[in-house]
């Protein structure tokens, strides 16, 4: 049923201007519109990236009302954790099944906006503060649910990092930075997996509307990454009609009740639109939807509680251990432990807002521990603080220490709640609840052996860290949180998730902690390129869990890395593979990381970048080789004057580690550029650029004399060095005293040139 | 014999072209041309902010070349930390007195850069980190030159702040950056003082070199501030003379042998320059130059000696007690003590480069120490290190401990050799040499009285800190240096220097650090207002020593902060008095320190600003009121949309104390302000500011049912509540479903605008 170019623009020529504009909305605020008498159907497009949110009954673009039952996987901020391409492909597999069972064509993610504060509400919804993490696994949660003839629709593009004012605030972002970090895991996720559409977000960016901007929704996104889908608005993105669509934005989104359409006719009529700009979006428009209507899967079904099953694997997967002094998990399964915190029984297992899912089945922690640790175990339980209210409930207080006291040691369950965190706002401090503070306190008075579970969608400051033997960052774990924190701490399997973002002492340590979330509708990202780690490492601050980090209850020995070359030009790969060894008494997965440094540079670059990952299963005493391929990019930055990515020849060093602060090994290697920069000298060059040059190196050393400076040499070297070196040219003039006119420098400036090959 | 407008265009009228352009640069290095015929003299101008630097000889613009005896003051950053607007007039008028014995016109100085890095190698003759510190220190210093009849030259305007590329790099930075910090600091000089001339700077701001500016050099300078004198180029500043002569650059220094010249000649020719541009300019030379010959003072004279003693005391109250522990300090005058270092006997008194002075006396503070103590106490003699090597000399540090061993206590003097900081190149670390850090650790091991002085003319990190009891931070103290280091060491004075800059614990701490010194030639001050304490109070980074610290020998009580009135228009003025009282039993001097916050603001703030300061000497037991006057400005922001200082209406706070990090008292002022900002509503503006704004807020409630949130209000209120609250106007057309159109928008802002008084 797909149909060929010749095909849909046949179609599109049998169409009037109203209904090639009607098909650049949506009918409602789910589907797009058909048109009966030319056979083009009406499809539904649906929230969710972790789970499908088909909503029932009336729809509201909130999607608040309740929803069909779907599984609820683990939020993306969790499935980064789990830094595994596979199992997030598993999850797109499940969720396009379930999106088929329901009929719906396009589920609306992933998200892969970058971290850039953890204070952004919707972060949970995102992938990593890297830009290398984050696209591998969005494009492998695409091409999961893709692999299902099910669209997916890669959201917000571009620089959607806040939800405060987030319709009307303007990122300004340098281009280098946007190249390197926000845009860097749009480009990754669209050239490797193709999603169906990309959703452009609310915000402007460097002083225009996303929805409106054709250097974003064409230029980059088509003409440069090759996308080949249709751009959806976020619900509400679309500020003027007209221009959005000549920017490349083809669907509006909601229905604007016909009153975007009617801008494209008048438009269109007036002269001030092509009829072509119209005419490819319609053919966009067409061909995805009878690529939806082909795939679809009429006899699609799906085992639910296979489904749980997997998310409970996937959650499992996701929680990164972050303490565990004197190996106090894996806890035996004996004893009487105590389970405190109402988290137990009514998990925060997802966040806010759009990717809101009803789901299928639910996890009671309390009653999965019980099930995991069997008969020799006993539990208590105590509520410990309220769910709906910060404040100190001093009855439940003196309940959970009564019940901690009893027992050998104590699960809390503590996080954000709902409130906290959400589309819509972002929070304003890193703290837990008062509450939920004070019942760590209270109980460590009592009882020494405290595990702490946490549930919440991006970092929190730990003050109170010291009182607990052990942390685990259950993230927003989906429905079989509570049977994954049982597997997790009864050792049913080791934990494997490492932090896809940097967790910080505290939120002032934040990069972009001056500058969040900006001033009036302005935000500048001013920090550039450090993000996440990227700055925590360049400036030195010690964060309290770095990116990349996660234990795990067996240990990993890192030994052989070899390059299969040393030296390389910048249009050659490099496979670099390294041993890994299980030296622990437990099965186990280890994330082996290898970042890469460019040893010297002329730019400004980060200390260290995420360039390759891979996650492997080891027996007790198993060992494997890991193997990874780093190309141009791996080591090049985004050169603005070429706008392209260029390698500066020299030194890179290759380390790969358990952590972006726990390297084992590294090594070097030599890559040379094929591109070469050209910059005409001119009358401001200095003389150490010259210098600095071996082929102007002889001439620019005849200068030294004109400047006169050498009488004057001895008394302070270094300083008369520096003069020299930063002499620009056109100063010859000057302190020449006549020796040297224009006249001389112009005539300089050309053999210059041509010495240096820059005629 | 200074003339009138009138009498100076009667000579420029007989000026032929070729003169005219001549009397725009210099006759050599250090004179300007004179036209005899026609009466006008050549007048001299010379380097040295902190002693005058006069060549004998033959002339060279760096000034290596030995120059007549004078006296060597502290350099700024010294004399800056004082904190003492009398002393440095006291000063100032020394150098005007030396001046006129030596027949110089104007002394080039003072440097009032604001202290962006501690790397920059000219930070020695820069006074603060702070602006407000900063032109108070050079607006006195100004005036105690000029009080001689004696010109200054206010440097090196603007945004000079590193010696890397000087000559060719372009300091991007935000105009409100530009205006609250690096051009702050010359503005209140040049209003306070009015400086015979101001000195462009090498460097480009925001694209456009500082010599060719008509923004800074005649429009913020001129017509702004009220600038009355002449711009002089740094010297080899000028890139196009013809650009720079337009922009208000008057003389060009040195001279170009008539390059120059015959450039301005041809341009008045070609039409391309007004013949009234050159004459203003050669309007305001000959009025600086008959201003200086009517100022001349044939029989000055000076004691050297005097000035010598000057010297001293000027030393001693730019020196900073860091660390007393135990109250080590002051020293018994008997006992045998350990004077350990090179740096004890040959100083490092000065920084190199233009401002290198040749002083008149040179104290040896091994001599100055003994001369102080008198008889009872005996000194032992180390040199420790060698000066002109980093290298560790085994047998040096052998010596230094066993004479250590054998005293009571050891004096180490350590601190930056001559090599490490000048005129010409920046640092690349904060650290001392690896000998002086040896040495310090080698006598720890035998010697626990340790007593550390430091000669250095920027912060150095100190993880030797610990092995001192007492640190006392010298400076770069002038010819009288030791004599200083003497009186403070024995308690002849207390100290009461403070910190005109913060010390970070470690260089990454900087707030510039991630973008110094730039990138080729642009250097981005993304940090922005976050400049020194400003940064580190927000991000809440402990320094090693805070802005505004010192000690004394005695202590002092803050009481009784009070205000003449606690709500003022912004027009107002406010009077705010506290009571200091010397509670110690030693006499001794206090800087008091007052920092203005705005309690809340809509724009990015720094936490804290210095806006007023004193010094004041108290007796043991003796109080005294300290008054300050606040205006508007220490209140205001500079709002780039106004293109002024602006006040936001609201609360601030009023703090007093004895650093920036040891406040004593705070109370609280209401400011109104006079302006009305205005901005008109428009379609992207969001529903939250019109509920925030008395005057829409009823009318923007109405809108809550287009958006149709109400419904969905039940789930999460808190989400919903921001959303309505960024939601743009213009998306109630698309959210309203048909409700609301284009044309109901178009009157909603009307209305809107009309109630808001925005017609």
């Amino acid at each position: 049923m797909a149909k060929d170019v010749t095909e849909l623009q046949k179609l599109i020529s049998q169409m009037t201007l109203e209904e090639k504009a009607g098909l650049c909305s949506g009918l409602d605020f789910w589907n797009t519109k058909g048109i009966e008498r030319l056979g083009i159907p009406s499809v539904m497009v649906t929230d969710g990236p972790h789970g499908l949110r088909k909503q029932q009954g009336d729809a509201d673009h909130l999607g608040l009302n309740n929803s069909v039952p779907a599984t609820c996987f683990p939020s993306a901020a969790g499935l980064a954790s789990s830094w595994d391409r596979d199992l997030i492909f598993r999850v797109g597999e499940a969720l396009g099944t379930e999106c088929q069972v329901e009929n719906v064509a396009v589920l609306l993610g992933p998200g892969n906006n970058i971290k850039r504060s953890p204070l952004n509400g919707r972060n949970f919804e995102y992938f990593s503060e890297d830009p290398f993490l984050a696209s591998e696994m969005a494009a492998n949660h695409v091409k999961g649910v893709q692999s299902q003839g099910v669209g997916t629709s890669l959201k917000h593009y571009a620089a959607n990092n806040q939800e405060h004012r987030r319709m009307s605030v303007d990122a300004v972002i340098d281009e280098r930075t946007l190249r390197e970090i926000y845009l860097a895991s749009f480009e990754g996720t669209v050239k490797q997996s193709q999603p169906w559409s990309v959703m452009c977000s609310y915000n402007q960016v460097n002083g225009e509307y996303a929805s409106e901007s054709y250097e974003l929704l064409t230029k980059v996104l088509r003409d440069e990454w090759g996308f080949e889908g249709f751009v959806v608005s976020d619900w509400g993105a679309v500020n003027e009609r007209v221009k959005a669509l000549a920017a490349g934005l083809e669907l509006e989104m909601p229905s604007s009740a016909g009153i975007g359409d009617a801008k494209i006719v008048a438009a269109v009529k007036s002269g001030e639109l092509a009829m072509e700009t119209l005419d490819l979006a319609v053919e966009r428009m067409l061909a995805f939807i009878f690529k939806s209507v082909e795939n679809r899967n009429p006899h699609a079904v799906f085992d639910a509680d296979k489904h749980h099953q997997l998310a409970r694997e996937v959650a499992r997967e996701s929680m990164v251990l972050l303490k565990n002094e004197g190996g106090i998990l894996p806890l035996v399964k004996s004893g009487r432990i105590a389970v405190i915190g109402e988290f137990a029984k009514q998990p925060r297992y997802q966040g806010g807002g759009s990717s809101h899912v009803n789901p299928s089945r639910m996890d009671d922690a309390f009653v999965e521990l019980q099930a995991v640790a069997g008969d020799a175990a006993s539990f208590l339980y105590a509520q410990g603080y309220e769910l709906e209210s910060d404040d100190i409930n001093a009855d439940l207080l003196r309940e959970a220490c009564d019940t901690a006291a009893k027992a050998d040691a104590a699960v809390l369950f503590l996080g954000l709640p709902d409130r906290y965190e959400s589309e819509g706002y972002d929070r304003s401090h890193l703290l837990l609840p008062a509450s939920h503070k004070a019942l760590i306190e209270a109980v460590a008075e009592v009882q020494s052996e405290i595990i702490v579970v946490l549930s919440n969608g991006a970092p929190v400051e730990m003050p109170w860290l010291h009182r607990a033997k052990a942390v685990l960052e259950g993230y927003l774990g989906g429905q079989a949180f509570g049977g994954a924190v049982a597997d997790l701490l009864f050792g049913e399997v080791s934990p494997s998730g490492k932090l896809a973002e940097t967790f910080p002492m505290k939120l002032s340590d934040n990069p972009s902690f001056l500058n969040f979330p900006g001033e009036g509708d302005t935000v500048e990202y001013k920090e550039g390129l450090f993000v996440g780690y990227r700055y925590y490492d360049k400036k030195e601050i010690e964060p309290l869990f770095p990116f990349g980090y996660g234990l795990s209850y067996t240990e990993f020995e890192y030994s052989r890395l070899l390059l299969d070359q040393t030296r390389i030009q910048d249009t050659d790969t490099v496979q670099v593979s390294v041993t890994v060894k299980n030296t622990g008494s437990r099965a186990g997965k280890e994330v082996v990381q290898l970042y890469v440094s460019d040893v010297e540079s002329h730019v400004i670059r980060p200390l260290q970048e995420l360039k390759g990952f891979g996650k492997i299963e080891l027996q007790p005493g198993e060992e494997r080789s890991v193997t990874f391929t780093l190309d141009k990019r791996s080591f090049a930055y985004y050169n603005v004057q070429l706008s392209d990515w260029h390698v500066e020849s020299g030194r890179f060093k290759i380390a790969v580690g358990s952590s972006s602060r726990d390297i084992r090994l590294s090594t070097e290697l030599e890559v040379e550029s094929t591109v070469k920069l050209t910059t005409r000298f001119h009358r401001n060059t200095t003389v150490g650029d010259l210098l600095a040059n071996p082929l102007t190196e002889e001439k620019a050393k005849s200068f030294s004399s004109v400047f006169g400076l050498e009488d004057a040499l001895g008394d302070n070297p270094e300083m008369l060095l520096a003069m020299m070196k930063y002499m620009p040219l056109r100063a010859m003039i000057g302190f020449g005293q006549g020796k040297y006119t224009e006249a001389d420098l112009e005539a300089d400036l050309q053999e210059l040139n041509r010495l240096a090959g820059q005629e």
